[in-house]
């Protein structure tokens, strides 16, 4: 179902990191359910979390965590969100941090599920001791597949890159399939590198990374109450970051990695079965550009066009609008299909034919183009269609 | 499919108006798609428009029309929005009005249908004559029927009531079922009533009856390009509103149309399963208290979960947590499926069962509410459930 996306494979091992993965029949039965991730001494680690302020136990626990202790652990559950859970979600949480370290503190916990439900405590604190047994450097495509939930295929991307004789490697997984819109979604994104990237200079980075990636995609407007997304340097190459603009060619890596993970979700988005690409222009700022293109990615009536693969641009333009934007002028707004010009100036381009139009849109990847003539700012946001698959999937997925 | 809605029967005539419908072919086969409203002398008429930018042509021009002079006829077509229709769209709906009256500007046009095709001028004029001569009181329930798109059955209430021994009439059609929300929607409502009400009283009961009807519900979140909703007062019957505090019965009856043909509109949405009711209270103002109505009332993940039956509240709770509020204290909400507390004080409420939510959710008609716990203010607005109807109809709609 997968819009021009296959399964993760040959995930490659980052030094300083071993992993493991089981089942715990959390909710899933006949599937591994539960990783643990464990760190080296002296790794640098950034998160970004949910902006939702009913946020999910874990990520209430994860924020409390990272401000007291560098991270050796990292414990993540599908099949239950603990959200919504209220003191006993708290504790419940707690409780599986204290039983993976002494110092509880250096564990930071991840869910992703349903949510309002009791986390089973005891079906994860039974099996840490096997986990513990289980780490290897080698597990990050098992992990990949132990976090999805409503995803149909484990995600995930690696990188080697020479710079200046040394190899550095980047791999990073990721979840999420619905829920999905900034700030975050119901997506767990883990990175990690064995470069040398000082503490200052990771939370930059990772700001900027997730700006345009995880923060610049869309499924249907829902934010969850458990995102996060941690990026992990383990210093174990060579190759050391001295600064923020030092090793850009890392930097670029990175940040592509981010930009495929996020990229992946939205192939991989609930009931999708196209993957679309809004570009709006000359906007007088990003702010405003973003706001138009989210409006375009969340109409609904856009996105059922989208997957009758029908050029109906009149619910673009009558998304454009009505986007929050002060005094559009729209002699000045040019709106593409593809390469096709549907609107110019405001009024229907005399060479668009529909025709044209159904070519574009018959195809699995669409870029939709706005031209605002107001400014030089632009935005881009990833996108999926509004299919069936989306609603059965949605009715049906706590039955 | 309609929820809890029949069609509208038994329509009255309001004396002072006359109407026509016949079928001019512009997309339907079969059926009326044009309808003639005649208004004898001295009506007084209140109009509000699409918020739209990108509004249709029709609109462009019943607006420059009640500016010039009171209207003396309406003439209304589906099948064809004429919107994104250019300089040429305007020239065909000013070659229309043209035809129906030498004073162009005593006629006021509206279009509802599909965006972005030239309006078929020499089909809508040729029916004209024809029209004309099928002028008669009693023609609302045909009007009713020749408005609709995707609207499933006809919509209109009518009212009589005893005002100081005399009898005051009210009428009102309306058309929509999808691309609705604030401010206007795929809607046109045309309400009349035999009473005299003087220009500036009608305007400013007007506003007030929009607010809390065509304005406070949504199907999805899209606002279309032909909004309109007018409001004829006849002055036939001797009962006469001196002040905008004046007949209060009568005021009272005509909000009430108001708000039944905003709900007939909910209750017909595309593929709507369910009327959902969601009540904001305890906000700080009436806009944060709509603001979080309106989050919760356009999350696709809620409103599936609605199409399901499905009590899954943390789909709520995570809209609510997402909605766009100013420091919310979790700890002072409470959310209630129906009579049933869900959430209370920020956590789980204990005598919360899921048998007694799926009780509640398997109604056809739900309320929830979510009281913030800060303030006096509160807001309602109706929506619709996101089905697999939803979809299937934007889907194929222009197939």
């Amino acid at each position: 179902m997968a819009v021009g996306l296959k399964p993760a494979e040959d995930l490659l091992p980052v030094a300083g990191i071993q992993l493991a993965s089981c089942m715990a029949n959390i909710r899933y039965q006949g599937r591994d359910d539960l990783v643990l991730m464990a760190l080296d001494e002296d790794c640098d680690v950034a998160a970004v979390f949910t902006q939702n302020r009913f946020c999910a136990a874990p990520v209430t626990l994860a924020k409390r965590h990272l401000k007291k202790m560098s991270p050796r652990f990292l414990l993540i559950n599908s099949g239950n969100a603990n959200a919504g859970t209220g003191e006993a979600g708290l504790t419940a949480v707690i409780d599986c941090c204290k039983a993976v370290s002494e110092q509880m503190e250096s564990v930071l916990p991840f869910s992703t599920g349903v949510i309002g439900e009791q986390l089973p405590v005891e079906k994860i604190v039974t099996c840490l001791p096997t986990l513990k047994n289980l780490l290897e450097t080698d597990g990050w495509l098992s992990a990949a597949q132990a976090i999805m939930t409503t995803d149909t295929l484990p995600k995930g991307v690696s990188k080697q890159l020479d710079i200046d004789g040394e190899t550095v490697t980047i791999t990073g997984i990721v979840k999420g399939a619905g829920m999905i819109r900034p700030d975050m979604a119901t997506m767990l994104a883990f990175v990690a590198t064995d470069a040398g990237i000082p503490q200052a200079t990771l939370r930059s980075w990772m700001s900027e990374f997730v700006a345009d990636s995880f923060n610049s995609i869309t499924v249907d407007g829902d934010t969850s109450t458990n995102d996060a997304c941690v990026l992990i340097a383990t210093h174990k190459s060579s190759v050391i970051v001295k600064h923020d603009n030092d090793q850009t060619v890392l930097k670029s890596a990175l940040k592509d990695v981010f930009s495929q993970l996020a990229q992946s979700l939205i192939r991989d988005a609930e009931g999708a079965t196209k993957f679309v690409c809004i570009k709006v222009q000359q906007a007088t700022s990003q702010e405003e550009a973003k706001a138009v293109a989210y409006t375009i990615a969340h109409s609904p009536l856009v996105k059922t066009a989208l997957f009758a693969s029908d050029p109906n641009w009149g619910r673009i333009l009558a998304a454009v609008g009505r986007a929050p934007l002060s005094e559009l002028d729209l002699d000045k707004v040019d709106i593409l299909l593809g390469e096709l010009t549907v609107i110019h100036s405001g009024q229907p381009d005399r060479g668009y034919t529909e025709a044209g139009g159904k070519a574009v849109m018959e195809q699995e990847e669409i870029s939709i183009t706005i031209l605002l003539g107001r400014g030089q700012q632009s935005a881009r946001v990833w996108t999926s269609d509004l299919s069936h698959g989306y609603v059965s999937i949605n009715a049906d997925y706590r039955s």
